[in-house]
């Protein structure tokens, strides 16, 4: 266990593998020293960037490009995605890596799909988790990847320093389509695709989200100017230079002025209830828990047992067993 | 305490006032009196009617109308609100007897308004208890009303064995403000005002959901030509008793084909799982509890301890003083 955290601290991707694996099991015993691990991590920072966009914007061309930009300064990159969806049809997406070919092969990078046969929120404790343990092992930058489903917007804006959205560009009835809780979540919009034929309406676009966003209230965390929408293009990397100087200048200011650290305590704090609830609704999955649970919800449904009453005998003998 | 159910079973609507006052009471010594009471209750059936309608519909003298006339049949009858934007404003719905004026002063009924200070959450526990308080006062119809504000009409329906929706005429477009859950969940929807000038637009929009009614899946709970749709008249009493009629004559249906108990069942088992979560949870809330927690939240806060490894602190602390 230390040789792991050793291994971790030392930036070797193989520990970090092996930890984000331990963290994402289900058994106790696994559990138990993910655990222990997480509470040995030293503390070390990276930037976290939640990354929105719906299929076909180019999203993973988009991470291949920036990534690779990124190392290219010298800074390490941790990928993760948090996708619930995948997770339906019962695989990870083994896609990732081969769709970030360049990235995955890059000393500097790390990639990590989503894990097999997860629920919403085991996603969201996993990938937190693996947050830390990306930056416990010396990470720079970790880009959080979420595809726009249901809640995994909201999910990953809540673990994140920056909320990133990108977006193609379209016609003016489309703006329509990102729905306005997002756009709020949004520190930065990037409009992929802005090369060739393209750029006059990637361009147009940017304008479009650039008026809808002025049409936000401001939020205090925000400097002058933000949130702001710019052009890029991953193909031909146009506007990635100038999207990280944003990102970077945003933080900055988010530093100065007392937000940054704000919002990551206030994150901590929402993670530790989160887990906490969880916790206190575990001691129903026992398999003794699940069968005692069984007889009373029957004893309910066929009136045998009020169920205000049901619910205190059950309180009482999750009590009595955890005392034995 | 048996004085009070002695009372209540009697029929007596002091003590049934005196009851419900008591499982609304948030008192540790008031609630587990209030679960002592639930688990002695006689088991009682009321007809349970979910009624929803947004203001301006109505609502009250409809349920004057409807209440009375049920009474005219030796039925007696229970009102509740279920109005949680009324505890917003800190107070119950004072107006609730005035407007009923007839029905409150008639022996055979009994209303009931939202406490004050409730949260939906707390609202549904009182309304589920009550409701049994109700049926076990020998009440043979408990109407619940509510607001159509957010989530209180999917609340309610839970805890119904009908659930009746009010609308006032209205042209085509409006039909669009009703949104489709809500139709989902109507197995009758009442045009009222169908009276004077009104009644032609009210055969209109009774035509018009009676089409949008067509359009939506069939339920195995209903039998042909439900869920229906019919004018009524608060005013004039003109369409009450055909309403009564499909009332009853979709429970008798539903009761020979096994989905009133089965409905019921299913609500029994669904409300154990809430009060059992919700008694989890409460041992959070103990001054004790609290005052750990927010140390240990404070602690995560400022990065001194994990979150996850805050949260085991945390469970086993919980677990510790509950042994003592």
């Amino acid at each position: 266990m230390d040789d792991l955290l050793n291994r971790l601290i030392q930036g070797d991707r193989r520990a970090l593998s092996r930890a984000i694996t331990l963290i994402e099991s289900t058994r106790a015993d696994h559990r138990a020293r993910a655990v222990n691990l997480l509470a040995g991590l030293p503390d070390r920072q990276a930037l976290r960037i939640g990354m929105s966009g719906t299929p076909g914007v180019g999203k993973s061309t988009f991470i291949e490009a920036f990534g690779t930009m990124l190392t290219e300064q010298d800074l390490r990159v941790a990928v993760l995605a948090v996708d619930p969806s995948s997770t339906r049809s019962g695989g990870s997406i083994l896609g990732d890596k081969t769709r970030m070919e360049m990235l995955s092969r890059n000393p500097m990078a790390f990639i990590r799909p989503t894990p097999s046969n997860a629920q919403l929120g085991g996603v969201a404790r996993r990938t937190r988790e693996a947050i830390r343990l990306c930056e416990a092992a010396g990470y720079d930058v970790v880009l959080i990847e979420t595809v726009g489903v249901g809640q995994s917007e909201t999910l990953v804006a809540e673990m994140c320093d920056l909320f990133v959205l990108l977006l193609a560009p379209a016609g003016g009835d489309e703006l329509q389509g990102v729905k306005r809780g997002i756009m709020e979540m949004a520190d930065l919009i990037l409009v992929n695709k802005a090369d060739g034929d393209l750029l006059p309406t990637a361009r147009r676009t940017v304008a479009d989200y650039a008026g809808a966003l002025r049409l936000l209230r401001k939020r205090p965390q925000d400097p002058e100017g933000f949130p702001k929408a710019l052009t890029v293009s991953a193909t031909t990397q146009d506007g990635l230079p100038k999207a990280w100087m944003e990102m970077q200048a945003l933080t900055e200011w988010r530093r100065e002025h007392g937000y940054f650290d704000q919002t990551r305590a206030q994150q901590a704090r929402h993670w530790f209830m989160a887990e906490l609830r969880a916790g206190l609704l575990a001691q129903l999955e026992t398999p003794e828990a699940r069968a005692h649970l069984k007889d009373l919800g029957d004893a309910v449904a066929q009136g045998d047992a009020a169920p205000a009453e049901a619910a205190r005998d059950m309180l009482d003998w999750l009590q009595k067993t955890t005392q034995n």
